[in-house]
């Protein structure tokens, strides 16, 4: 199977170049009967799409989601939901003279190695516009489990941390602020930070974390689909990912046995969370915990010394229009991964609950 | 596809209960005419299996691995191959009054939720035993990529870890040490923190470093199965795995676009490896570098509270034998789970390398 | 994994109903550097579409197919393929009538007793209407084996079959005639026969023949993926197909083992080719012979009895447009499913033959 | 995915040679708490097993399966359940010349071809000794669906055919006669022929007819995986299958719409039955009916032409011990096949029955 398909029983395949003339998807599983509500879709696909704010790339897509299939008088009909996205703003220009140009920590040397030849423009497959095709896919997997909750939200840029417990934010406030920091002070600090790195033409990593609620018990499964494990993979599926932490996470290696056990309690609740939501692989029922590291865009104005596909010496300052921070635009990504991830877990694990 | 099973190209597919009569798998998708090392694949084993040292659990499994199928006159046929390990050193009687009760962090009552009943022998199916199966087919797997070195080691245990750069290691001296730490004063003290975590009826938990060299340019696929998602996943498959990163990790987030980026020199090779040997979720040549965060292990002769299946109170101090830090036996996982997946995706690539 | 996917190392993913906007699909998996050749993949197509001849339904549809992403400069890029073709000339009111009648030996009932709903306007998903992404997908999956040819035919329409072995007909005359028989006296009587039935108000059913030449030796899998299981499985997932025989067929069950078994000769090759070009599920070289039968056309203009969705009789004739015999568009498709699952066991092949 | 594996939802993968030290598989997915009848299974396997009666071939293997996984307390845990038959009888010997002859109609060649080398003895993989794992997952799958019956029978052996239709055959009698052929009288004649067949050093082919009632309204998937495609690959990739028909099968071809469409009536139920069961790809609720064709056995004492590998005339005449007619002992093959892909189609169905 080749890598363009996420699921099992739940399938999302995207398609689609940067600056080609669409992009899309089909996503195949989607049981019949669920009303499919284009607005909370467009939303989602509006929480990423660029141009939105003022801390985002100036490409202004307006990203509106076309459906072609599988939904008949406003329902699924249990047949393949296919969808498409015009490019609109596309600026190949741009590109023009970037492809015979390496550019440092981009796909352009390992795509022409793998294949021989690429479409270069905008970054071809290898661009983020790909993700606008999981926005759909996840918005609508996210209609099969109505009581499954799932919150993002920035929860560092740079240097820049919440040090709140989530349990204390107000998560109503996540898009109060184009950070999609639902910490008032460290999202003002955080905008900050990122209008400081646009002037000096660099970018800035940052995290997101997520929490999940509702989740119903024993989704997962016992060994290599482990819930965390899928959840892992569909994380570093997402451009720029660069870790992931469920629950306690990398916090989890310097603690005892004694303090890291989730003790169980009254209705089979556990008192904490170190687990962050998944025992063995499956689901216990606590909140879904998880982190995610995004490292910094690659593409900057700075000038940076790389090579061309002679393997000569090049000096390259980008003039493509790019975020300085992926991290707010990321946040609607990682949910929308998250819900693909469960609601295919939901589907495989029916058998279990008839 | 039920959980069970690992890869595309190559599959691993695991079967078998802590305390049943034995575990095993089959790998199916071996190309024909490889030499099977036999005793390579048993050194993989021995590595991992219990009573191996002071360090570890007191279960002493020999753990000798057979094979039924798919190999002929020493070489692969291209058919699958079947392999079992028979569960010989287990004593179910330390479970035997565990069948009510549900212990922290342990899979016991969700598997009871999902599915209703369950082998509660050590654990069932959710024994960290079946990873000796991963560790067979691992070693099986690395045999077809001579080229491709994997190398892991223990580079934390609780509070203590290597400072020290991986390139300024004496990566021979992995196995010199029970900790599988190749820094010697850290080895040591090492040691010393499980053997007094372990008087402690406690645990501690750790991380793995990897990794991996001579991987040939350009595997992985690029949007869901990026090898780095690919990795994640199988990573946090394995049994108390909270944490993944690759190259910069976390620390990504923190960083600067011109301090992350990892400029492009003389034969396409790049000046730094922030992206630790995957771009654009290929691979592009350089040292792919890996960590994993393992939680302290969850079964602990300290007293703790829980329930049992009737939601009634229990204390419960563990009486099975158990290791007081999985680390050092999870090197060999973790470099059994790498090859697997560098196999699959090795396999994969083949069709644009005609 | 949801019923709209072929193919493991080459995957065609299809969605579309009759009546919907458009159909289309995603052909993944193709390796780069292919030249496209956008006029035979047209070219299958129009000798699928509707209203082609005086003896197809009158539904004219030009089925113009429209690539949107994976070729790039006239050739594959490596990602994946997404088409789509318009619907223009469907009469939906000619269907207003039937969302609650059971038409017989159609899939309405059976439909609305899976998903509770369905899209009932030309068949929804159930119509061969979607076979056309199937005949785009076949013709790109045909440009990957340049040496292999694939010929199917016309070879019986009711009652009127070709005595000929194929060995004797001029297969350069398929085309030349509207039924696609190659032997100019049968052609002519069926022509006959199913302007006959036509006007009778009836269809009538009949048999495609197809033979690959140029087959690699070793194409497919020795267990569960014989060729011959993958070929059939692809011939009984079209559209009114009741049967399937790979060279000798249903005639083999009256030979001796003497009579049926291929000697073989010179160079490896068979004397005779009962085994009809594979051997224990792998390709001989021989040419791949096999048959396919086509039940008659289930709309028919006749008056039948049926029920309507509250169980209640009702008298029914159809009215809609729909051809007395599908055998000559099938053809195309025969062709078109043959070529995706060789190219699919083309590229799993390509591991055993570095 | 490799060739060994069959299913999507409930998913079997066998392994083993003829005459190898055993062959097995592991069956993963089956949902928890289904009581496991083994006598029920070793019953399947006891009807496929060689040296039966004396219709089969002499080699007698008791066919003992082992179960080592997945079973607790007598009940399915909803992990793999493994199992294993030892090869007791086999004669290597009987194959030592074997190693270079390529044995017409069988897999040698094109095994060596694909493969570089092979396990010649008794055939290696390609042997039909390996349906005896399909028997075993076959059995577990049908504890699955209590509600569905699935009747096989020989239908047809060399010239001589049931002529009754199958409901007025008593089908308690298919295990009374060593042929499986519930029609008394030509029981009797099948019986002499093979017997005839024998003593001429030669083999006969033969057809088994199934049946199956009781199934649920609504199993199969609308596109690719159409019910009777996923039959007919099931069917094809049993070891000498050389045709399938549905319902009304190659007479079909012949039909006209009028005579072949299956009227709905009372209770949505079909007053005919010439779909076979199937319509648009899903069960109606009407028995399932198919056929099968065998070719006669490929080993014959007759002496036959071939060449060596070198590519060297030689005269070969079988000295192994092969049975004269497999159809008898095809039968619980085609049964066991047909349980895989119901019960994974059941499987796959629950989501739309919640």
């Amino acid at each position: 199977m080749p890598g363009n398909t996420i699921g099992q029983s739940l399938v999302l395949t995207t398609y689609g170049e940067s600056h080609g003339e669409q992009i899309g998807g089909i996503l195949d599983g989607m049981p019949s009967g669920i009303e499919v509500d284009i607005a909370a879709v467009q939303n989602a696909l509006d929480r990423r799409r660029p141009g939105q704010s003022h801390l985002t790339t100036d490409r202004n897509e307006v990203d509106q989601v076309r459906f072609h299939s599988g939904v008949f008088k406003g329902k699924t009909t249990g047949t393949p939901i296919a969808f498409s996205i015009l490019n609109k703003d596309h600026q190949s220009k741009d590109y023009a003279d970037l492809d015979k140009v390496y550019r440092p920590s981009h796909a352009d040397y390992v795509y022409d190695a793998k294949y021989g030849h690429r479409d270069y423009r905008g970054g071809g497959r290898s661009s983020a516009r790909e993700t606008a095709c999981r926005v759909v896919g996840g918005a609508l997997a996210g209609l099969l489990m109505p009581e499954v909750q799932v919150r993002a939200w920035t929860s560092s840029v740079g240097p820049i941390e919440i040090k709140t417990n989530w349990q204390h934010l107000d998560l109503t406030q996540i898009e109060a602020h184009p950070t999609r920091c639902p910490d008032p002070q460290a999202a003002g600090e955080m905008e900050a930070y990122i209008e400081h790195v646009r002037e000096e033409k660099d970018s800035t990593g940052g995290t997101v974390t997520a929490v999940i609620t509702g989740v119903p018990v024993g989704l997962g499964e016992p060994v290599f689909d482990k819930l965390q494990a899928d959840l892992a993979k569909a994380m570093l599926s997402i451009n720029a990912v660069k870790g992931f932490e469920i629950g306690s996470g990398f916090s989890a290696a310097a603690m005892l046995g004694s303090q890291h056990n989730d003790e169980i309690g009254k209705n089979f609740q556990t008192k904490t969370n170190n687990a962050g939501g998944i025992v063995g692989g499956l689901s216990n029922g606590a909140p879904i915990e998880l982190k995610v590291a995004f490292k910094p865009v690659a593409t900057i104005g700075k000038a940076q010394e790389t090579v061309n596909s002679q393997g000569e010496k090049v000096v390259l300052a980008a003039k493509g229009r790019h975020d300085p921070c992926v991290v707010p635009r990321a946040v609607p990504i990682v949910e929308a991964m998250i819900k693909l991830v469960l609601a295919d877990h939901y589907l495989r694990n029916i058998k279990y609950t008839r």
